[in-house]
């Protein structure tokens, strides 16, 4: 048993989050029951995919419910084990949500999956190695699926996803050009992720401008592009897509807070025979092995080095997860709570 | 040598289309060369992609050319032969253009096919078993790809791609749902064409009333959607398109006219986990064997009967393709020539 810090939704948004919809509470962890083990938490990750779960409206999955604790992805150690498979001081990554303790029933398949440290930083099993990672990973490969020599473009790319995406395009040996925001971050994808080029979205704030900026940067258009944000961004990439090209539509983060954000122009999808696809990563578990490999040793080769930008402790969660949706973290926004 | 009736792009559209844009022209047909054929055309195909074509603006394929003759499939039978392979009274279709007589050099692959006008009469070649049923077959076949039981719509369902759909969609077991224009074409898609239900867009004018009326003629919502139309017909079927669902984007023809066609809510595509994929059939032809030989049996056994509206002579055809933009054609638009 331990003294658990807790993050429960406590009301829905109306309109923007903020940090009243939150509230912290605090309890005691169960005595454990067989099978189960209690994970101490070391990361928390903080994800944009939470604020549709913080909607009532109709999203990817269940809504959050009220009162609960906040769900999110968890690296951390077992602290106590009444399950054979686990002892205790074991790695372990798993969905225990925004607090300090989880208790899991081990024996659910992928509740909780051990995790080796030895070339690979225990924080990087919440990014890159992680469902961020696979994210990438599979919009590249499986929808994207692009040839040698293809542009590919990703938004919101110093981000988790964004900087796998950047690693594992240029293995594919693609020409990778990344959107920002700010001259920091686009420094930052083209210097430390491997970009080939990034735009940064504050610079040219309209789609004529952001259009103009990529003709530049993609001479010869563009094959694929990764969708972190919609809005305006994509009506932008949409005039320089190619024939043929493929949208890997992973996020709409700008259209969160409930307001529809319109597509300008739908009909270039049928002018350039475009394929746009919408996609969840946790519906396509067969292909986690496969991509976690490459990832790994993407890390562990030195090849995918992102950055992290860490919140401390469990009380700072929602904080961090505001700035989050604003753009505001740099690189993967985790919470330390150890 | 004969006398030959053309009708040639004379200017492009600002905005509509309207009859000025065209003008009839007669000449002799030229000598013929050494593998040529002079086609006599029994009729004319007309078809919404024409309008794009006459557009200067990027669009599927090249513009027409100004003073040329207007690009159009035709069928006919061979009046005078230089070719081998061709005699004098065989049937062909062709890309034979807006004209009574077209001379083709007929060892080009893909310029002339032979037909058999014991099953199926001449003019639905350039129908249910011509360009228009291939793709309604490509969008079905390849794109929604639907397992028995699905629920797939079609909108412009009783024109010459929204019959054979409904055929192509009941004899693989699905639920198929048409959207067309006043009760005369929803009681024929329904009565002649074999949809399970049709909705006509007149009564439901808006994205509210549309989306409630697909509620009830979709209870299990749709798993496929067929699009011919694009505008806030799209924007309705969107808010009931299941997760995993599909659309096959053939024809945007509310937007032909220059204006661009918002979205409203580009954002169910990833909510519901969609693909939409624009296409265009021309660009698939390793398909047509298979799709003519399935929709050539489905005419030949009754089970696709579709209807006609056929104009008379090469004059009436720019008033035929203007009255075929806004609906006015009951199927399958054709030119009788001969």
């Amino acid at each position: 048993m331990a003294s658990n810090q807790q993050i429960v939704l406590d009301n829905r948004p109306q309109g923007e989050a903020v940090a009243g919809n939150f509230k912290l509470v605090a309890t005691d962890t169960p005595a454990l029951q067989d099978g189960q083990v209690l994970v101490r938490h070391h990361f928390l990750s903080l994800d944009p995919y939470m604020r549709g779960r913080m909607n009532e409206s109709k999203s990817y999955a269940a809504s959050q419910g009220l009162g609960e604790v906040m769900i999110g992805g968890t690296v951390g150690e077992v602290a106590e084990s009444l399950n054979p498979k686990y002892a205790v001081g074991d790695k372990v990554v798993g969905m225990g949500g925004w607090q300090e303790y989880s208790v899991v029933d081990a024996n659910t398949p992928g509740a909780l999956r051990k995790v080796d440290t030895t070339h690979v930083p225990l924080s990087h099993y919440l990014g890159a190695v992680g469902m961020p990672g696979v994210t990438a990973w599979y919009g590249l490969v499986k929808i994207i699926a692009p040839k040698e020599g293809d542009t590919v473009v990703v938004s919101a790319a110093t981000g988790a996803v964004g900087s796998a995406f950047a690693a594992l395009a240029k293995a594919r040996g693609c020409r990778a050009v990344g959107i920002a925001g700010g001259a920091e971050k686009c420094r930052y994808a083209v210097e430390e992720l491997g970009f080939d080029a990034c735009i940064d979205y504050k610079e040219h704030s309209d789609v004529k401008a952001m259009s103009k900026a990529l003709k530049e940067a993609c001479p010869k258009g563009i094959d694929g592009y990764f969708e972190n944000v919609g809005g305006w961004i994509m009506d932008a990439v949409m005039l320089r897509m190619n024939a043929f090209s493929r949208v890997a539509l992973c996020g709409m983060i700008a259209g969160y807070d409930g307001q529809p954000l319109p597509m300008a122009n739908p009909a270039l999808m049928l002018i350039n025979r475009m394929k746009i696809e919408g996609f969840i990563v946790s519906e396509h578990m067969e292909v986690w092995p496969d991509a976690l490999k490459e990832l790994g040793t993407l890390v562990g080769t030195g090849k995918l080095r992102p950055r992290e930008t860490v919140a401390e402790g469990i009380a700072a969660a929602p904080e961090a997860f505001l700035g989050l949706l604003k753009g505001k973290n740099f690189g993967k926004q985790l919470v330390k709570l150890i």
